[in-house]
């Protein structure tokens, strides 16, 4: 049975709700510590065990930190629980930094991993949902980065999201190999090259294509693209439907269109419902970490719960490790100068 | 009278529905020279003049190259044109690529500008279109371009989109100043102090402002960044109205609904007809031009040469000029120990 450690404090709604999801995905067969101010979780039922835990740093201005300077907090004790072996992912309730720090100095990055990648899977309405990596962990990413992330995202594809051969594409101002940065265009030519190989890389995508397409399923950028990436999509998805409500509110006539069309549209948000998606992917550890979204209820903690469990079941974190060794991508294979990864087992 | 030179090859309805836009712009009291294949123009009534020129290099791979050995290509002569005085700003029918180079090579960098932006204004459904700056002429960019990028879009926004004091942010992947890489804490700190004289600066913004918020009005970026942004919104725009199309067609009862509501969501799409925005904005030469989507019809051409004339009647480049100086935010003001740029006369 999976283990996976829940940090309960964090999240908008309290620890009651993230238990009230604990138990939902503790139902469907995973064995969950969580992690959180017992006082507020109350009785749990089912796999769950509650270990009290009521500080939290999920607010911290300085997450890195908070994290070094509070061995008692949640998530702290989450990811100890993780790296020593008592659970096999970690699951947090809201904070992308102090989940970061937390991973990185407690799991550790992965043998032969430059830097742990936040994924993204980003709902396309109508589709599947597009990987997108790096949406955050890092700001200034080196060319062997992005490599790695492309590994890291396309064995995620293969094992959560179910895709034999998962199309990666590199993020860039254009098609041509030629576009981009020095940097991008480095990355280009790797992962057309010996370190791209078990990878379906299919070269550089525009922006339209993010969404706007169907032609890729990961997306390789940096942390500080794909953040802004990830925002903008937001911002013009809550636009659209809000412009489209409002044009419901026209006449009356196109007031009763709207109502009549309201069940579908409300379908099609339901499509695009981040708590299907069950957050944010921390990969490149020595386990795998899921940041979820504040705002989840229990359905959203039950998706990151279960879907952490999928990435042990999957053995994302081995099928990442293989697909570097394969392509001779992973740090300290002797392409970079750079000693293989000391803190890792 | 304004004249404005418009290149009328490379639209992709061809040089006579150029002319068709050319002839409801010259009726607003414009003066247009068009350069395109006159056999394709036909004739044109109104305050417009043909000058036969039926190269073009449009499509051309190396624009930079193209430029410089087809003297005789349309977009040049247009070019040339305005360099000389005949005409005061350029308008082209389609590629960006050529316009850049035949701007850069003949009209030339204003006096202190490093580097022309290509800016766009992007409609925001129920509000006033964003400027953002720049989209796609500048892959990488130093702090000092992106000072002066402020600077040339709040002048921009001032002069042709009508606003008194134009919020400018600063794209990043925070609201905290320490947010962005070290480039752009750096434009931070300058925008901030005395090299963001003038501006109403409100520090950095994020992807979800961009469109989804109204609190920007002028939004700076490399126009690497810039590029996947603008790319991004189209595809997020594209897909959201299909799928809203899409939910119409769910069920016989959603059809109906569809149907009610679909003049209202006409008005919204006309709302963000690319062609009431004229194209992207080239700054920082000594003239203005605007590059205009392949795809318009004369509606479009009409809306460019029009607001091409409106930058000339209210002195953008004047305008950006004065406000670098103000701002000592010029080339060769002694903070960057380069000469002022030699070309500006």
């Amino acid at each position: 049975m999976v283990t996976v450690a829940v940090d309960g404090n964090g999240a908008d709604l309290g620890p009651a709700e993230v238990a009230a999801g604990a138990e939902l995905a503790a139902a469907s067969g995973i064995h969950v510590l969580l992690f959180a101010d017992a006082a507020k979780v109350g009785s749990v039922a089912g796999s769950v065990e509650v270990i009290d835990a009521p500080v939290s740093i999920a607010k911290a201005a300085d997450p890195a930190y908070a994290v070094r300077a509070t061995p008692e907090a949640s998530i702290v004790q989450a990811a100890k629980a993780v790296a020593e072996g008592r659970a096999q992912a970690l699951v947090s309730g809201g904070s992308t930094g102090s989940t970061l720090a937390a991973g990185l100095f407690n799991i550790k990055r992965d043998r032969g991993i430059y830097r742990p990648a936040l994924a993204l899977p980003i709902p396309r309405p109508g589709s599947r949902p597009v990987l997108v990596l790096d949406v955050g962990a890092n700001v200034l990413c080196r060319p062997e980065h992005l490599v790695q992330f492309a590994h890291m995202g396309s064995a995620f594809a293969r094992a959560v999201m179910g895709l034999e051969a998962p199309r990666v594409g590199l993020l860039s101002n254009g098609e041509e190999p030629s576009k981009g940065t020095p940097d991008l265009r480095d990355v280009h030519e790797r992962l057309s090259g010996a370190e791209g190989a078990g990878l379906n890389f299919i070269g550089n995508v525009e922006g339209i294509d993010v969404i706007g397409s169907d032609r890729v399923d990961v997306v390789v950028t940096d942390g500080f693209t794909g953040n802004i990436a990830l925002k903008l999509i937001e911002g013009v998805t809550l636009r659209t439907f809000a412009a489209v409500k409002a044009a419901g509110e026209t006449s009356p006539y196109s007031h009763v269109g709207a109502l009549m069309l309201k069940p579908a549209l409300q379908a099609l948000r339901r499509h695009s419902d981040p708590e299907l998606i069950g957050g944010a992917y921390l990969l490149g550890l020595r386990e795998v970490g899921v940041v979820t979204h504040g705002r989840f209820t229990r359905r959203g903690f039950r998706t990151a719960i279960e879907l952490a469990a999928r990435t042990v079941s999957e053995d994302v974190v081995g099928r990442t490790r293989a697909s570097l060794i394969a392509a001779g991508a992973q740090r300290g294979a002797g392409t970079d100068g750079v000693p293989a990864n000391p803190t890792a087992a």
